[in-house]
């Protein structure tokens, strides 16, 4: 008889049950065991109220059903949502995830990614402009909109494609001469894509097109100058703005408006991400939507997939455009 | 000497160190040891490139160094401003945090709780409306905005001087009708509170008042019909509303435009949470702001707090007032 007042353990399971130790291991692992072995080990863990001792089944199959996602916040919506959808993604397969936020700090993302390893993870998800950040060939990493190394598969969103239907959505609603507007990282990424992107688009519908890129670090000030010294008659010199993401569309529109300039009437705006006020409400501007979704969903499969020999360096999924009241649509 | 290509262990650390395993066991896991001892340690795990176990320390010590977030998702912006910085306050703490977006799934949050009780998490922060999560008296654990049992601390903002500060600012910008519009959960929780303080403000200022609070589930539309039932000859009844958060009021604000009425001229409108648009840009509305920062920290203390003999049941941070353009500031 078992003591009481002590945690059953996977022998008293295995007693309760009738079958072998190993049997019960077996299925608190979930590896195949026959079905009325499965449903009889179930009922004695249920019956027990028997609790895997997850630490201990970390020490044995080295393996800890824990992720770790490193993420610069919480707060700027795009990694907001990113870091919901890939956590549901996660769960759903049984999986526990770490949150890191990094908070941009590039001295401490190796910590992290350190801590993690100390942790014994099964694999990190990583968005990260850190050049710095030493991510080892075998670590299973999968990153996201920027590329850590031809063995570590990337994940993003179609950046060309969606600076291309930028282009296009602005010369359908009647645009001539468009911007575009960048403010970002100058290292390598994927989100730079948007502006190849839309210049090919500008190029092929014969749209004239002006560009102001911001440097690292240089304040939204300057493209209040820009658009400034576009003006003519207290008229903007551009009727279709391509902002980066969201975020810049949402401060562009504000300046545009203490230019006394309406939008969508005198100049049309279109943003990148998707970003909505609140949960199933609208878009805040007409924009490239990122499929969020997707994209957590094929980071947790390339991370979790087994014996695949080769990882796919690069995965772009595609993009779709959103209309948000910032543009004139054609009715 | 140790084989090559295996990792160091502890014993490897004494032996370079010239100090007793204890020493080592004892430096790990923070534990105080003479200076010059700890200094031998360090050198010798540095040097060995030692990788503390933390599975192995996990089930040794009963101690984690992880701390699991209940929170429905992180893409509505307090609950993604919330997890945020409780995650900053646990990782200052050198703890990690699971996240377990619950999705207000009534019938997952138990199995999060108990996944969190299987990897032995040393405690829980939880923001839940689940009536029936179960939380044992000895779980190590700290509510946010409803109290889940009288030896659980529960964090939130001050919510009844919050609904009291918004009443007060609408009557100094110069109110004289005004309307409370609420909806959220009918269980017992703080944020019930700012209608409480709301009615209380309103009758120490002479505010005339009434109140529109919709029961769990029912949608938006109300909230239109409602006002439009208090519009005579294209004006409304109202000059100023109070929104019990800042979804709310963002929401009920093109209600309003959709009638005809300019915000803040015809009406003002004050919300609740301190939501800005982007990191570090303006708010979406005049607003009440709740202290994020504090309540994350307040939690994380009061998570990791030894030997407290009697933990305070609940702790109610101050709010404050953020102007966002929803309202005419006295100049």
């Amino acid at each position: 008889m078992k003591k009481e007042n002590s945690a059953p353990t996977m022998k008293d399971v295995a007693r309760e049950a009738g079958v072998a130790l190993g049997t019960v291991s077996k299925v608190v692992n979930g590896l195949p065991v026959g079905e009325s072995y499965r449903i009889r080990v179930e009922e004695a863990i249920k019956k027990l109220n028997y609790q895997v001792n997850s630490y201990a089944q970390g020490l044995k199959a080295n393996k800890t059903y824990t992720v770790a996602l490193l993420i610069p916040n919480t707060q700027e919506p795009f990694f907001a949502s990113l870091a919901y959808h890939i956590n549901i993604a996660l769960l759903r397969r049984k999986y526990r995830m770490l949150l890191c936020c990094t908070d941009f700090d590039l001295s401490q993302e190796q910590e992290y990614v350190k801590m993690a390893q100390q942790n014994k993870v099964d694999g990190i998800i990583g968005l990260t402009y850190n050049p710095n950040l030493v991510v080892e060939e075998d670590t299973p990493f999968v990153a996201i909109d920027r590329s850590m190394g031809p063995k570590i598969p990337c994940v993003a969103s179609d950046n060309f494609a969606g600076g291309q239907l930028a282009a296009e959505k602005l010369a359908d609603f009647g645009c001539k001469r468009v911007a575009f507007l960048r403010t970002g990282s100058s290292l390598n990424n994927e989100p730079n894509k948007r502006k190849a992107g839309f210049e090919n688009g500008c190029l092929s519908r014969g749209l004239n097109y002006k560009m102001k890129i911001l440097n690292d670090g240089e304040p939204y000030e300057e493209f209040e100058k820009f658009l400034e010294d576009h003006m003519q008659d207290g008229r903007l010199m551009f009727d279709g703005i391509f902002c980066v993401t969201d975020g810049l569309a949402h401060a562009v529109i504000r300046m545009l408006k203490g230019l006394g300039l309406n939008v969508p009437e005198d100049v049309q705006v279109i943003g990148y991400d998707g970003i909505r006020y609140f949960n199933n409400q609208e878009y805040i501007c007409s924009t490239i939507v990122q499929p969020i979704p997707e994209i957590a969903g094929m980071c947790v499969d390339l991370l979790l997939q087994e014996n695949m020999p080769v990882k796919p360096p690069l995965i772009c999924l595609p993009v779709t455009y959103g209309a948000g009241g910032t543009t004139r649509e054609k009715k």
